[in-house]
């Protein structure tokens, strides 16, 4: 099976006003989409990132794989390590520094994704069993709560109103958990001082007891404040994700604070593994296959995980259902990712690039789709429509804080801010 | 592609009397031949240890995979978990003490290996193909010395004859490089006091300059003895393999030698990755898919050596022809295996239980199988000669050391000797 097209396109959708750390979620959400065909009309999806400087490599590395086999992972991998194997980014910062590793890892995952795919088609499994076969047959996934504004400025709110305080946060986790049954609840902080951020946890402890919570302030947070907050919500948390910046910060925190500390930021190349294992910063590692080279690679990942006795969840950036079904084949696969993955689904609110039907949400769970591959079908139309929109937006790659500077130009994005 | 049968065969072969640190190797090596065929008549390939403890192992998980489908794996691993999950053991002590984790493992391996032959041979690749792809057409082995009595007592010499000193391990290395063309040599020692190994690594070295030696005695050696050895030999080995016992004392160890040391014996599941890590206790590890839990579960191994900068090469116990292409596959596409592995083959003389012709050393090294699968067929005359062998030979578990004590009562298998 070679590869004898790559079709390389990127999207845009709309996405609502999210606040965090860095600023706010601009109106247009950036993808990219890859399609790998091959020369026996076999094709097969991954998704991306869609900023500029990404897709430019993407597009770059997709010629070179044009006549491998989908087998040839450890080719194609030194191929876009020769391309892609830089340093510069346009990453948006939250989930860490970049590092050579990580820009190929990036470029790797969405063909990786795309070939497994193909050859779960060819084999006619789905992806979960190219991974060693499922463990479960749905996903849980956690109700991803954010702060947001009622709608972008000049426009009309958005279905989901504001949410700027405890009352607003526990309104939007009542209207997430009515809509998709989710059973653990994650809050985006790092947007305002500290004390509210506790407080709408508590506030969500005491609309949701017994249900896991985490907060993820994306190292807004000095070691102190960390260490504070940590100790405040103890008997509150599952796990706090990333406090403070780096792993010499979490390592501290670690030590003082009850309950485990879980990053996508510290730890996000197998080099920064050794480090945050010797110092125990982390207790919890954010899988995400979108950086970490792909799902075979974060498989390797996991069973590293599991001989560290590190616990596994699973990150999210904004995403289409190419990616959703994906980390759902992963998470099927993986047996020590014991807490629900983090996902930015609801926020897309039905917009998709894939046929709709396949990814549905059951309690909280994604059942994995039957397959074979990835068992999502691209449906063109929609692809035309939002590759229209990002031609269209005027957005080339996420800056959620210039967007923010725009309405507040006294903000800044200065981590550790507080 | 559903598991319908599962054939286990015993079977006997010829072996040397090879000598080592646990006494000498008996006339008759044991395997166990593992032949999984599914409902569409695909059948796979395994090859694993032939003790009689661990083939009941076998048998008895052989028959808990029946319905299950081949790709299946994290459902087989823990059935079999749940099976073979004691810490019972008849291992012969030269690839460390016995762990639930390390029995499972292995009892796990040659029905992945099957299951991995047949899925490519249903997808119409090597196995390697379904590991990453190749990164190396062959696989570069090592010729691996062995000082041995010329023929068993009481029988003829063996054609390759006496070898107890270091002018008969000269001998030895030039008649396996004339026969196979090796370009790095590994002497089995912890046989004769330390000075005399050294003497005969010397002897190598003289004999063979600028050719990687390695030096092994199974633990053989205090720390004390070991750091000598090591400083003796700066400059002259590539690595020293597990010259001492237990992670903490090869940590002592490589901390005053210079060169790198390398285990097959104090990492052989992953709990003990984390310990040698912090310690520093080895900078080689010997992967060995017949413990490490399959070829899978050894590419995750090979991935988190990766991250900690730690080199690979591959162990091997006495084996035929199916563990040769599993072993040849699995270091092809392993793009961190960067030594030449370990392989008893030499010593098996021609004798196998796979079709001649598939697979075959060029300049030291194996091609890689083209495939599909793992590329060997099983010649079912040999096995059936061989299995009458099994029933015949009177040996159902390797013991080196009672061996030994026939022929010298005063052997004593006790470690460190020296």
């Amino acid at each position: 099976m070679i590869i004898e097209q790559v079709h390389v396109t990127p999207v845009a959708f709309r996405d609502p006003p999210l606040l965090n750390a860095a600023g706010v979620h601009e109106p247009w959400a950036l993808r990219t989409i890859v399609e790998v065909v091959t020369d026996e009309g076999l094709s097969g999806l991954g998704e991306t990132y869609g900023d500029l400087h990404h897709l430019g490599r993407i597009r770059e590395c997709a010629k070179a794989l044009i006549g491998l086999d989908v087998h040839a992972s450890n080719t194609m991998y030194a191929r876009i390590s020769a391309i892609a194997g830089d340093t510069r980014t346009d990453l948006h910062g939250l989930t860490g520094a970049a590092t050579k590793e990580k820009n190929v890892d990036r470029v790797f995952s969405p063909f990786e994704v795309a070939c497994l795919d193909i050859r779960g088609k060819a084999a006619g499994v789905p992806v979960a069993d190219l991974l060693g076969g499922k463990v479960r047959h749905a996903v849980p996934y956690s109700a991803y709560l954010f702060y947001k504004w009622a709608g972008h400025p000049g426009e009309e709110p958005d279905r989901f109103g504001a949410a700027l305080d405890e009352a607003g946060i526990v309104a939007q986790a009542r209207q997430l958990i009515e809509e998709y049954g989710f059973t653990s609840i994650k809050l985006k902080g790092g947007v305002f001082p500290p004390d509210q951020e506790i407080a709408a946890i508590r506030a969500l402890h005491e609309a949701f007891p017994g249900m896991p919570l985490r907060l993820d302030p994306n190292a807004a947070w000095t070691v102190a404040t960390s260490i504070r907050v940590g100790r405040e919500l103890d008997g509150v948390l599952q796990y706090l994700e990333d406090p403070t910046g780096g792993i010499a910060g979490m390592a501290e925190v670690a030590e003082a604070v009850p309950m485990p500390l879980a990053t996508n930021m510290c730890v996000v190349t197998p080099e920064h593994f050794p480090p945050a294992m010797a110092s125990r910063a982390i207790g919890v590692l954010l899988l995400d296959h979108h950086y970490w080279g792909g799902l075979v690679r974060s498989s390797h990942i996991a069973a590293m995980c599991d001989a560290y006795g590190l616990n596994l969840s699973m990150h999210s950036n904004s995403h289409l259902g190419i990616s959703l079904a994906a980390m759902t084949h992963l998470a099927a696969a993986t047996p020590n990712l014991t807490f629900a993955c983090d996902t930015h689904t609801p926020w897309q609110d039905g917009q998709d690039v894939v046929v709709p039907g396949a990814l549905r949400f059951v309690d909280g769970a994604v059942p994995v789709p039957d397959g074979p591959g990835l068992g999502v079908e691209l449906d063109r139309d929609a692809l035309a429509i939002m590759n229209e929109q990002y031609e269209k937006c005027g957005i080339v790659a996420r800056d959620d804080t210039s967007y923010m500077q725009r309405f507040d130009p006294s903000f800044s994005a200065r981590r550790p801010r507080w």
